[in-house]
């Protein structure tokens, strides 16, 4: 059976995935920019911005691992703009530019209907109105038997937890307390529970943990 | 300059240092006891409780850490007992029997007076009435140039974070979901961002971030 998977989201030790006060101008909130210094140092990361060099390792082992075996991914619309309400005709296309890093269908969650839209490089965004399981489902479609890649925010990743829906997640935590911001464990009206911490190891710069939901 | 130093405070990855509804049958809670097995299983903390054998290596290390150059130690009164409002000729005396693990002066943060209780082995309990910056300058004294070891629990810990007066924090983060308890590193009024991470390491069971307030 295909699963759904989350990889290298990044928490603070305080357990945010995002700073305070998200906008256009501040993507991840304050002080949230600190959350991915590891991620942009690995050699993975670097070859998806099409740049040399970068360190291999544990970090970027952990960085790989997210793209192997996955054909589909989904998003919540907090993640994928800083823009809330109806589309209205935005041009808002994220925050990737014209050829995004995910190069398969990309499912957004959100309450407004917009068509989908096609970015270069094989990225399709398409918008779903009719619910998480709907998501799920279409992205499944799509990935053809490969996996699903749920990438975040915090509040699309409690909404697969509490559906108990959610199979693995690979989080990386920062040593920085940002104090405010999106936390990501939280509100998962006790099916944290369900998930057992199979593989645990840090670099100098951040720790991975490889959570996955018990049979 | 002695120091002000918390070790071994152990958090799930939600980042709770005890499960919900603590009381005197539950003293961590709902779930709590999981975030300390690691700790139980090291060499210096089965030797503190008089027992042989224990893991070395990188737990035992930060266990054995905890001890080096503490004269006196500081506690919040809910970590001391679970026993709320006035002591009104309770004979409680903590979680630890005649002997407690201590082994020197311990002020304990109340509200409510309380005359000192001399244990064995060295440890006495100080209740204190008149604040934290008062309880640091009372256990300053006893330590004689040591440092001040202060045991939790979080609220204590966000009281001294948040006046300026904590110094050091090992925190070790134990990769389990308990969905609900009390948080560590919540309401710090901005003043988390005074520390930085010197050390970030994994056992398979435990990761260990020490972090140390800036100049």
């Amino acid at each position: 059976m295909p699963k759904l998977r989350v990889h290298g989201l990044t928490m603070s030790l305080d357990g945010y995935v995002a700073g305070a006060d998200q906008g256009q101008d501040n993507p991840l909130g304050v002080g949230g920019g600190r959350l991915h210094e590891w991620m942009f140092a690995t050699r993975t990361a670097r070859r998806t911005l099409g740049l040399d060099g970068g360190e291999e390792g544990i970090d970027d082992d952990f960085v790989a691992q997210g793209d192997v075996g996955v054909g589909a991914a989904i998003m919540g619309r907090n993640m994928f703009g800083p823009i809330r309400g109806p589309w209205d005709g935005q041009q808002w296309n994220g925050w990737w530019g014209d050829d995004p890093p995910y190069h398969n269908d990309v499912f957004i969650l959100t309450h407004h209907p917009r068509e989908p839209v096609e970015m270069a490089g094989g990225t399709t965004f398409h918008f779903v109105t009719d619910g998480i399981e709907r998501a799920l489902e279409r992205a499944r479609e799509s990935a053809g038997g490969k996996d699903v890649r749920l990438w975040g925010g915090a509040q699309a990743i409690q909404q697969y937890m509490r559906a108990g829906l959610l199979d693995e997640i690979d989080v990386a935590i920062v040593p920085v307390l940002l104090g405010g911001g999106e936390r990501l464990f939280d509100r998962l009206d006790g099916r944290g529970a369900d998930y057992e911490c199979v593989e645990l190891v840090s670099s100098a710069a951040v720790t991975h943990a490889r959570l996955v939901r018990r049979g």
